[in-house]
């Protein structure tokens, strides 16, 4: 089979790879840094320049390339191949022919993502829900996106926004969320929802060694020092993995009696903290879910960490090419 | 195409139709009641005989028949044909083989279903579901049933256990639920939930036209007649019917951003209430749901009433024998 690129456009950095789409290998990659000020005609112009870099990386001709694919953080016109809105970018590429234009300046057909889709269908080919026909995957930073395979595909829904499963709703009481609805998951256990929790305890005088591992500077608190205070042993910052996973379970549980998906996989930078997010979830479902068979479920760390985005565009674009 | 029998196993009745899987009329059908106390013995005797009668209603010969489709209220081992745990029929059915007993009685392949899966397989086919290629089906009686259509196709999820949507936690502290769990949308929108908020005002001495309407006789408040009251412009029985759509709403956002259908179909006795449900249903979608195109989604009435079950098994086994 051919090689394909996956891209992954960050507010932050761009990066391209190659990758081989019938073991996920990674064979050539690059990254730039700083995107978030520059208009979308120049980063589409680092962009292209970024792939044929990897291209000759590789050291494969041109020929040997099947196809491009593009992890995209934001909304999509599928059909079209156009940008949407992409929150993080400037300008937000409101209507931009990213599909087009890389396909024309590289030369090779190419498809466009979003990004977390991308994560959700890297780690369903290659990484922690390999082998299963339906999974869920929950990536959980700044904030929780997500994405669903069903029946062996990956589920698109309208324009490849299905499986934004941070934004269920798990107390329709509970604090607002970015989004512009209030009591969704990701007002829980997102990371920054983690740090707010951690900021929340120290400001208010308990005795918890996250303040002492901020060295009191309370722009330091974030989730994985919370996560280090925990698996030091801190009771609080225990308490605020617990919480966190508890809501994540809730939103899992949902996940669960309306896919039944057969695998959990949970990434992101805030799945570094293991077992203090898993086990909560996992109790958490089985005191929630009684109408499935729970005992076929398993709920996993996410395995291509850093690499699931270009690994599973690459793979996309090599299913769309030539079929599953 | 030949024709196929639906049949319909509930805890008070049981029903077969012989139905026209390219249309889905109902060429012949008949139910005989009280089956709860009959062990599973008898009902499938029962069964297989009521299915001989439709077909010789229907005036055609065994060998037009392609097959038998069956919906089941509970849990199904699919792969072996039996019933795992039906809650409301004597003995809970455990381990029985519906599926090869009735195919051996009446000569024909046989397929199970869970009921309410057999419901939205209805609907998709032939009612307030056809024509679009991913939908979820709400079926809101005594307890929330649910099924979801992805990508085309009926999406079973592990033994046919997917879609159990009235179990979606909508608010974790909120009231126990009869699954077990708690804050489930079963609890607040649910014909008997709505029926002991009619309860509450009534017994607290609000006023209301639902006492009245009822004789002051606690027993006769139900849904239904506190949508009466609420069509008669009473305002706190439109309030019960406001909360019950803002509950549903919040478990349709959760539906939505998780598989991003195109339709989300209403059923069971509850839907009868019409616009007192799905206007606040909508209002509460529009709320919630901000990240993806809420204008390619339709919140629509089921239009097979109580013949959606027989219809869809008819029709889901059809798919089985000749493919979709």
């Amino acid at each position: 089979m051919k090689k394909y690129i996956g891209c992954d456009l960050g507010g932050t950095n761009l990066r391209a790879g190659v990758v081989d789409p019938t073991d996920g290998k990674i064979l050539a990659d690059r990254s730039t840094p700083a995107l978030a000020r520059e208009g979308h005609e120049a980063v589409m112009e680092r962009m292209a320049a970024l792939m044929e870099q990897v291209i000759t990386d590789s050291g494969l001709p041109k020929s040997e390339f099947g196809g491009i694919g593009i992890g995209v953080p934001g909304l999509l016109d599928l059909k079209n191949g156009l940008t949407l809105f992409l929150p993080n970018l400037s300008g937000h590429w409101k209507k931009v022919p990213l599909r087009d234009t890389i396909a024309n300046k590289v030369g090779l057909p190419t498809f466009l993502l979003n990004d977390v889709r991308s994560i959700t269908y890297g780690e369903w080919k290659f990484g922690g829900g390999r082998g299963v026909d339906s999974m869920a995957c929950y990536a959980i930073g700044t904030g929780i996106g997500g994405g669903i395979v069903v029946g062996g595909k990956l589920h698109m829904g309208v324009d490849g926004t299905a499986g934004e499963l941070g934004h269920q709703t798990i107390d329709f009481n509970g604090p607002k969320c970015g989004c512009g609805s209030n009591g969704c998951v990701e007002a829980y256990a997102s990371g920054p929802a983690i740090a707010a929790a951690g900021l929340k305890v120290v400001t208010q005088g308990a005795t918890t060694k996250i303040g002492e591992l901020a060295g009191y500077d309370l722009n330091k608190i974030d989730a994985a020092l919370i996560a280090k205070a925990a698996n030091m042993g801190d009771a609080i910052a225990k308490e605020i993995y617990e919480r966190a996973g508890e809501a994540l379970g809730i939103a899992i549980s949902n996940t669960l009696v309306t896919i039944d998906a057969h695998k959990i996989v949970i990434g992101g930078g805030v799945a570094q903290a293991g077992d203090l997010l898993l086990e909560p979830i996992r109790r958490t479902i089985k005191k929630r879910v009684f109408i499935m068979p729970l005992e076929e479920v398993e709920v996993a760390l996410a395995e291509l960490g850093g690499n699931a985005g270009i690994i599973g565009a690459a793979a996309f674009a090599a299913s769309q090419v030539e079929g599953e």
